[in-house]
């Protein structure tokens, strides 16, 4: 990404007295509440929405999904207009679509977003960078089994670890391996605690007591092997293989809109696996949360989500599918790293929103059951009205949701633990730039 | 049933005189292996099957499929001919089709069933029972959570346990339970052992160690409740709920199908739950084998085995067609207790001959899939030749088998374990007289 945009709140001003439209998102830790969560804002004039989301320390990110022409850059400045200790530092900027990732060095700070609408490239003499690049993947893992009674990974990975071969490409190394082998074992999910929950600072930095729980040394022994987490260090990519018991089809998910590789390895993936129904489900974590999953320790990550599926069954039609889409994974990393140029990309996407629970006894026994007009309509949307849970004894419970929501992970058998029926997404557009290996 | 026909041998070489067709099956602990196994046997001159199973102790039971008009009863006779300890002695018999059950005295012996066919009841002078009478049914347990992650019935039983109204009728008492309370809170199929595997003598008896184990203490405790098994004491009935992952249906599970009252429930079923396919397995120990199933305890079991659904996950169509089902087999023991004659019953039913592992590496792991063809196809024929299971590198093995069969718990997850991909049943219809309860 191009760094030759006015470095400076004052350049920002020029640019706006030449005529250009400002869109300010203002987030950080001083300000309200509604800004410590992730906020979406509808681009004027335009049906594309960008986002932004903020955090006191740790990574920030910000992701345009403006149309093509829309300029949009970050920089830094104090909440009170005060210079801080990165007044105006510029955070990077892009056009068309795009994404930024910026590490803050752990001070709270305010943040700014800026996004300068009709800007075009020949109206702004700045060398923008239409195509984006980034450097080339060298080292990919391929982890199955995190939740040891998700039967499709396990029996691939398992299949891998015998014979890589068919993980192999010219310009890449690729590792499988079984995420939690005791687990997998005893054909559970997890034997102390959920691993694809453990992978947070608190947890791979610990010591004893903790390390008792055999996931918190297991996802130690991962990060040490595949990362360290956040490093240099860290594998490019890791892809997880999962199954669910709802009817998610053959479901991608990276951790938001705004990761470019992930992303355009998606559309890829949906273009090129011959598999027709491969939804891509932006499972954003809260503002306030670190990230936790297993593939958080590579660079990029994307996890395969295949149901329905009974835990502890592997079914022919899953594994053929599961291997197709990670084979085209393979294919779209070699590609990318024979430097081929994939085109700007716009994708639906449904991004996670709200997580829904069973209706309830005092005692925490479930009342009632997902309705039959529920069950098996994941990604299907659901209005406010429309029955979600009915009642042993006939009751139809409504959903009263604002607006629609596109439900996914339906009755999903791991999160009943977790006291999630389903969880509420929203249907979205991503549009990404064009992506090439730098040189 | 009569016991007025020929007593002895002698009595019978009499009717041999008479010109009647005598089918004679050797059964007992001095005789061939093959005669130590069940033996199923084709009635000449009809499509029918008769079938006898011996034990060297314990109960004996026989069974005759046979058409109207046909006869059987069974003497018993030492092995060599010489007169045993009892010789001769007559153990029932009865005309059309019908069912018997002889206890032995805990000694070996040899028993012989002879089946006459051809006669009929105008041809014969003795009184026999065309309706069997059997005593009313006062005490009916409802178990749910035999296996912890199947929801269906954990789902209903404790609705029930809040509210049993919906159990009851005018004529009996019926008690609902939780088999597995501790697997049932950590939804898992068990503890430390299968609970429906623990009705055996030796666990039912077992002091130190093995009431370490929890699912014994839990036997004990419901053969305490609701028996002893075998015992004049023991519950009338016991239906006992299950899911499956295979795509089995309303699928009712009884344990031989020369059960009298268990088969005409499970007509009764058939005709008036309004479930279009309640398939009737019949899951015949080997004869070595103890009884060792929850419902054993009581003097008539039924299981429901539904599916397909994912262990941990309650689908609210199979909570309808579960909750159908009991209320029609709860109607049934109404019906009966109040003096309804059952008419002479045909159905079809699916009789477990076999148990096929899946193919396996020399370590143990699993090397092939359930074929796509044959996954979700249970109780669909299966022939020699058709393909079985798919390898990974893309190879079908096929069915070897020299007969069809109809392959039941295909891919079921809690079968894993114990190295069954699939078992094998053959279609074989059933017949029974009328059914009344005795006066």
């Amino acid at each position: 990404m191009s760094s030759q945009l006015p470095a400076t709140l004052s350049s920002v001003r020029a640019l706006l007295r030449q005529g250009h439209t400002l869109v300010q998102i203002q987030c950080g830790p001083e300000v309200t509440t509604s800004c410590n969560k992730e906020i979406i804002h509808q681009v004027p004039n335009s049906k594309r929405t960008l986002w932004t989301t903020s955090k006191p320390a740790g990574s920030f990110d910000c992701c345009s999904l403006c149309s093509s022409g829309t300029l949009a850059f970050c920089i830094l400045s104090s909440s009170s207009g005060t210079p801080g200790p990165r007044e105006g530092a510029f955070l990077g900027c892009f056009q068309s679509a795009g994404c930024h990732r910026y590490q803050s060095e752990g001070t709270a700070h305010l943040s700014h977003l800026f996004l300068l609408h009709g800007l075009s490239p020949e109206a702004d003499s700045s060398p923008l960078a239409m195509t984006q690049h980034l450097p080339s993947l060298t080292r990919v893992a391929v982890c199955g089994g995190t939740h040891g009674n998700e039967m499709s990974g396990v029996f691939l990975v398992r299949h891998w670890m015998r014979d890589p071969s068919e993980l192999q490409r010219s310009t890449f190394h690729a590792v499988p391996f079984l995420g939690n082998p005791r687990a997998t074992e005893q054909c559970r999910r997890y034997i102390d605690r959920d691993l694809n929950r453990t992978f947070t600072a608190d947890f791979l930095n610990s010591k004893v007591p903790d390390t008792d729980l055999y996931e918190v040394q297991r996802a130690q022994e991962i990060n040490q092997t595949f990362g360290p987490k956040s490093s240099s260090q860290a594998y490019d990519l890791m892809l997880d293989l999962h199954n669910t018991t709802a009817n998610m089809g053959s479901c991608l998910i990276v951790d938001s809109g705004n990761n470019l590789l992930a992303m355009h390895m998606c559309n890829y993936i949906q273009k090129h696996s011959g598999i027709r129904h491969c939804p891509i489900l932006l499972y954003q974590q809260q503002p306030e949360e670190e990230t936790y999953s297993v593939f958080s320790v590579a660079k990029v990550g994307l996890a395969l989500e295949l149901g329905p599926q009974p835990q502890g069954v592997a079914r022919a039609d899953l594994l053929a599918q599961m291997r197709s889409i990670v084979a085209c994974a393979l294919d779209f990393i070699e590609e990318f790293n024979q430097g081929m140029l994939f085109p700007a990309l716009e994708t639906e996407a449904y991004k996670v929103v709200g997580f829904v629970d069973f209706p309830r006894y005092p005692n925490g026994e479930i009342s009632a059951a997902i309705h039959p007009n529920l069950q098996d309509k994941d990604f299907q949307p659901l209005k406010s009205g429309d029955p979600i849970f009915q009642t042993v004894s006939g009751e139809d419970i409504l959903y009263e949701g604002d607006k629609t929501t596109y439900p996914v992970f339906i009755n999903e058998a791991a999160y009943y633990e977790k006291r999630v029926a389903f969880i509420e997404t929203e249907k979205c557009t991503v549009s990404h730039p064009a992506l090439q290996k730098s040189f």
